[in-house]
Parts: C-alpha cells; structure tokens; sequence
C-alpha cells in the first residue's frame, strides 16, 4: 500500500505545524510520497522584489518574473527545508521538481483565451512510473513541489493538488494507493460550524443526496469530484483531514468508490 | 568510465554559455555527474532583498538570511533550470542538493575561531554511494548544487569545488571516474596572457618543477593541490579546461598521477 499525502500552507506557513507533520508524516509506513503546496512566502517574496501582480479574471498570472519567483520558494527553499526535517527524523526524502528525472511532464496551458503564463496542466499517464517505483523500491520517498517542466526546456506552475491526484494515480498502477489530502479542517464536516462533525465515509452512492441536502456545497465540491475522479482513475480512496491527524486513522473524511 | 563535471560563474551568469555548455554536456557518454556553482543571482537576490553582507576576516557568512537566498537560487532556480534544459535535450538529470536522498551529509563548520555561519564541511566517505551508483545504473544524471546538510534538519552552504572533489572521489568507488573543473580560461596557462599555451598534462613528477619556475602560482596552487588530492583518493584524472572545450578531448590541462 503507497500512502500520497498532500500539505498546502496551513502546514507550511506555520514552523510549529511543519514540526509536527513533519514527525508525524516519518512515522508513516513506507511507500509514501509527498507533494507541497506554496503557501504565503512566495507572495512575500514576490512583494518584496516588487514584482508586480498580474491578475486575470480574478486568476493571477505567472509571468517569467513570478516563476523564478515560484521555483525558488517552492522547489528550492520549501522542498529542501522539508527534506532536510524529514532526513532528521530517518525518512529517506528526495525532493522533485517535475523536470527532475522528467518526472512530472506538463502541457503549457493554452494561451487562447486566456494566457496564465507559465502554467502547466498535468495527465496521471505522463508520470515517470519507472522511476517513481524503483525509488520507492528502493526506500525512498520522494517529495514534490507543484513546479513541472514542458519536455522543452522551460519550468511551469502546476496547482499541488492536480500533482497530489495524478502522483496517485500513477503510484496505483504500482502498488494500492491511499491519497490523503491535509488542509484546516477536521474533515467534510456535517455542520461548518461544528469540527467534530466530520462525515466518516463519503461513497459514489451518498454524494448526491450530501449535495442536494446542501451538505457538501461551494468550494468542497471541486475537491470531492476530484477525489472521485482519482478513484476512478485507480486510487483505493481519498481521505481529506486535519494535518493534526496525520496518523489517526479514524480521523477525517474518507472517500471511496 | 563516469565524468563529473564541475561548472561555476562564468557559464551560469551568461545566458549563451549555459545553453551552449548544456548542448555540449548532453551529448558526453553517459554515466555522468554535473556539480553547479552559484554565480551571481544570489548577490543580487541578496542586495535587492536588503540583506545585509556579513564578511569575517575577508570572508563571506552565511547567516540564517543568506542561507535562505542561497538555497533559493541554487537549489531551486539554478538547479532546476539546469534540469529542465538537459531534459531538453534527451538527458536525464535529476537535481540534487545534497540532503535529497542524504546525497552529501556535512559537518557545520566549527564557530571557533571564526563563524562562517551555515557553512558545511563535506568528506567523500559519507557520500551516498548506493544511491549514487543505482541512479547512474539507471541511466540518470545528478545535478548537484552545493547545498548540503547537517543531517540533522539544517541545509548548509558548502564549497561546489569541493562538492564536486567528493563526489568524483566517491564514483570513483564506483567506476574509474575523470573530473573536469570548467573555468574561463583554456587551461593551465604556461604563459598567463596567451590562452593557446595551456600545459596538457600535469603529473606529480612536473609539479614541483612548474612550481619552482612559478608557472603554477597563486589561485592556481589550491587547484591542483585539491586536484592531486582527488587523484591520491582514487580518481583517475582532473582536467582544467575552458566550458567551451568540453568535448574537445585535446583540450585544457589534465593532471593524473
């Protein structure tokens, strides 16, 4: 069993919460993968170069100046502060960019008709198996950040949950594969209000009436059709949690077919 | 044979000599290993950021600060835009720094009695042969920048010569290994103002000779003492040579045994 575990800035923003995940994350069962978000020192560090924002229908734009901005923070300082923390607790990371070992080929997203710049949209099929699975054969486990590459020389911007859900899916065609998404919350929660109120077990058969009850609604409904899609591309289930509870398996939202 | 090759300032800061040099490494025979320097991107990311300068006895620090922007610039930036092209061009590099994979461990360098601040110390025995020799196995090419750590959760700055020394000495545990030092000029120079008057081979038995003339002086004494070194470690031979000449075996100096 692989286990895929997505972080985004709740965890990196905070040096405490990166500790903990941190620890808690080596202390999972290998084979395991991890893929990292952005969080907020890009923008700082955009700001403070001030270089400026562009923006395109609510959308920011990744221009040449914002992506050596990206690869910087994403692939070099979070990537390899994370690495460094997890060799410290006995975990064998390596850190991935897409272009590393061409591991995560994109395709530049269509310019028409509307140009985002250097971002890159990703296909679970493109994913260098081979490598990925001598790797972890081999104990190791790989980190990735959302930048990719175009096979022709330049580096894009890739959305980390699109890498988290194709990583998985490429890791199911090796071994039975668990993707685990950790964000702030405890899970789908039954009441917003409430975060002791994490539905257990979403499947294919409750997800209409979570709809049409308006339980699941606005921003988690991407996520949980992405979670479906996953699981119809091969994933065994998608579990959406607190990063606190990385290791508690009774935690969270688990989502199977 | 594996050929490491080390490249610093003078193709990283110029735009058509990094393409040129990378067109060049592409096409040398595998297995082969890249070392990279920094050049001058993180003085500059430095200087716009404001961030202080902090000289010791002549001597750059690397304080908490520059830590961040060296790591930035090397292991993200320049590495994975180095990574990028070479996988344009057909070669599998994989980028490195050297807490990926605990590729090159290092020992913060003593406080006492100066403080050079993140600084690493790296010995070849404690490079990561297993790994090293199962990625060239499987035909990728590692991309090192000189980023290193501590093992202990700490990235750390170290010397990208001095990468580059411990990482042929190791390969060569693995297979007979050539190092090549790409610099500006054409090799070692006879005649300091004439770039055709390059001393093809350097042995022990010349050395002392082309010191005592004063042929070898200076910047160049640490260069191929470090070189006779490597040679003492087990590396078959180190050659000086300008990045133009990489594949001009006549080319440059070469210093065996």
């Amino acid at each position: 069993m692989i286990t895929v575990v997505k972080i985004g800035g709740n965890v990196i923003d905070n040096e405490a919460a990166l500790e903990r995940f941190v620890a808690d994350f080596a202390q999972l069962p290998s084979p395991k993968i991890l893929i990292h978000g952005g969080g907020k020192l890009a923008t700082r560090l955009a700001e403070k170069l001030e270089i400026p924002t562009t923006m395109v229908e609510g959308r920011r734009v990744t221009d040449a100046a914002t992506l050596d901005v990206v690869t910087m923070v994403y692939a070099g300082l979070l990537n390899k502060r994370i690495v460094a923390k997890l060799q410290r607790e006995g975990c064998n990371a390596l850190g991935f960019s897409g272009a590393d070992g061409n591991m995560i080929p994109a395709t530049r997203r269509n310019p028409e008709p509307l140009d985002y710049g250097f971002v890159g949209d990703i296909e679970a099929e493109n994913i260098n198996r081979n490598l990925l699975s001598s790797l972890l054969e081999s104990g190791v486990t790989p980190v990735f950040c959302a930048i990719t590459h175009d096979t022709e020389g330049t580096l894009l911007n890739s959305n980390a949950d699109s890498v988290a859900s194709a990583v998985a899916v490429a890791a199911a065609t090796i071994a039975p594969t668990d993707l685990v998404f950790c964000f702030e919350k405890q899970g789908v929660l039954r009441d917003i209000d409430d975060e002791n109120s994490a539905i257990p077990l979403i499947t294919k058969a409750d997800y209409p009436t979570l709809r049409s009850e308006g339980i699941i609604s606005k921003g988690m409904i991407p996520k949980i059709d992405n979670a479906f899609r996953a699981i119809d591309e091969g994933v065994t289930s998608v579990t959406i949690k607190h990063s606190e509870q990385l290791n508690n398996t009774e935690a969270g939202t688990t989502i199977k077919r």
